[in-house]
């Protein structure tokens, strides 16, 4: 089920060595405590190319002035997904990093200035994103993978020892289960991976960990899928004015 | 002012090569939201070693089994001082994890199984951290720095764009300035800082942005002396009972 990689390509030509690997690398990772989301902030070092994935509209603003206090060019603003928690930071930073483009899949079916999907790479200086459809909590969910396969940016497909609900935004506990283990489950096991939320403190796993811990994940598909249709979860709080203001990029993008 | 390294050596011998550097580093960076703490696991990969820096009561569980599912040994739990913010996780962990013993420094007038000082090195498989005292927050703050000079655990010394308040437990801005320059500026720019406490959801910093970016730190020593004495914060909740239970390793270490 691995698409080849490349339909698309954001930002310029492909062609760099996977052994250029972590050097040069800037990389943040920041949290947002009322939605608990991760944003990553990932840049090339020589080039100042910066790219940031999920940010959060409470929190742009600190995102903004550590990208200026960088000298960083932030060249795009790319969700995992149409958020159901919180509203994204995507609107606001466009317009607090003029040139800013905002980036989610086309799937998604929310407003952006670029519409990605599998196999489709985003570049920032001698480094890319590239990204894996990975449906089930929502339609449109994108996992990023950082070319030389080191880390990779789950959305809510795979949370830590956990993964996204499947119970609202078109989730599907079966198509879930294919995209985690065809697309996650299948990179390097030292893969690090890096969630959208973590509700315990904790910030980052491993490929090996989740293939051998995950409560859910190591299940088969029939179980998994009675686990999440058991969840019996409250609704997202924020989920009416959430989902709206995302699908226009955050209200702030008018 | 840079002691020569080792008077002490905590767990085997020095001498492994500088460039092993990364290879085999288990790192993991964890978070208490009640005082915004962060934990630190840090561990060889090859020899199961495994060290904890400024664990929390509260998130020690969660703590131990990580610590269980990666099948690591902890070997020991090390403060950077006597905390006023939250209860030390060394005391429970110590019973969750058997054969761990807590580090703290001599001069924090704290009890502990292991007392170390400037110099001393707590060493984990091919690794080590270096003590270096950084007092001025309170007498007994030490900085960990890894054997590679890639990182170091700052303790309240350094906070990202900040540090710890003088005006308590022995605090003091002159000490605190000199130590901060002299042990903590003076490591490579490109080493990242990991602090005891963020609030703003940042997570790591660099020598080269704080001698550049701190508004604190990047003052004169007279003027850094008058913003901290002039913060007028307020007393910490947690200091009386935090205090004297961390004066004996956690309440639970008796
Ligand atoms: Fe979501
Ligand atoms: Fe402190």
């Amino acid at each position: 089920m691995l698409t080849p990689i490349s339909k698309m390509l954001i930002g310029g030509i492909r062609g760099f060595s996977v052994m250029a690997a972590k050097r040069g690398l800037i990389f943040r990772q920041m949290f947002e405590p009322v939605s608990c989301t991760y944003t990553y902030l990932l840049a090339d070092a020589d080039t100042k190319e910066a790219i940031l994935i999920d940010p959060v509209m409470e929190t742009a603003n600190r995102d903004a002035k550590l990208v200026k206090e960088l000298g960083l060019n932030m060249t795009y603003a790319a969700n995992t997904h149409c958020h159901a928690d919180h509203i994204t930071g995507t609107g606001v930073l466009k317009k607090l990093l003029p040139g800013c483009k905002s980036v989610i899949s086309k799937d998604s079916g929310a407003m952006a200035d670029i519409h990605i999907q599998q196999g489709d790479l985003i570049k920032f200086g001698k480094y890319s994103l590239e990204a894996r459809a990975t449906p089930g909590h929502t339609d449109g969910c994108l996992t990023y993978v950082l070319n030389d396969k080191s880390m990779a940016f789950t959305g809510d497909a795979l949370l830590i020892r956990g993964c996204g609900r499947t119970d609202f935004q078109q989730g599907c506990p079966k198509t879930l289960y294919k995209s985690v283990h065809s697309q996650i489950f299948t990179l390097p096991d030292s893969c690090h991976l890096y969630p959208a939320h973590d509700y315990t403190g904790q910030m980052v796993t491993t490929v090996e960990e989740e293939k051998r811990l995950n409560p859910r994940l190591t299940k088969s598909e029939a179980e998994f899928a009675k686990i999440m249709n058991n969840l019996n979860l409250p609704r997202p709080k924020q989920i009416d004015i959430a989902v709206p203001a995302n699908l226009k990029c955050g209200i702030q993008d008018d």
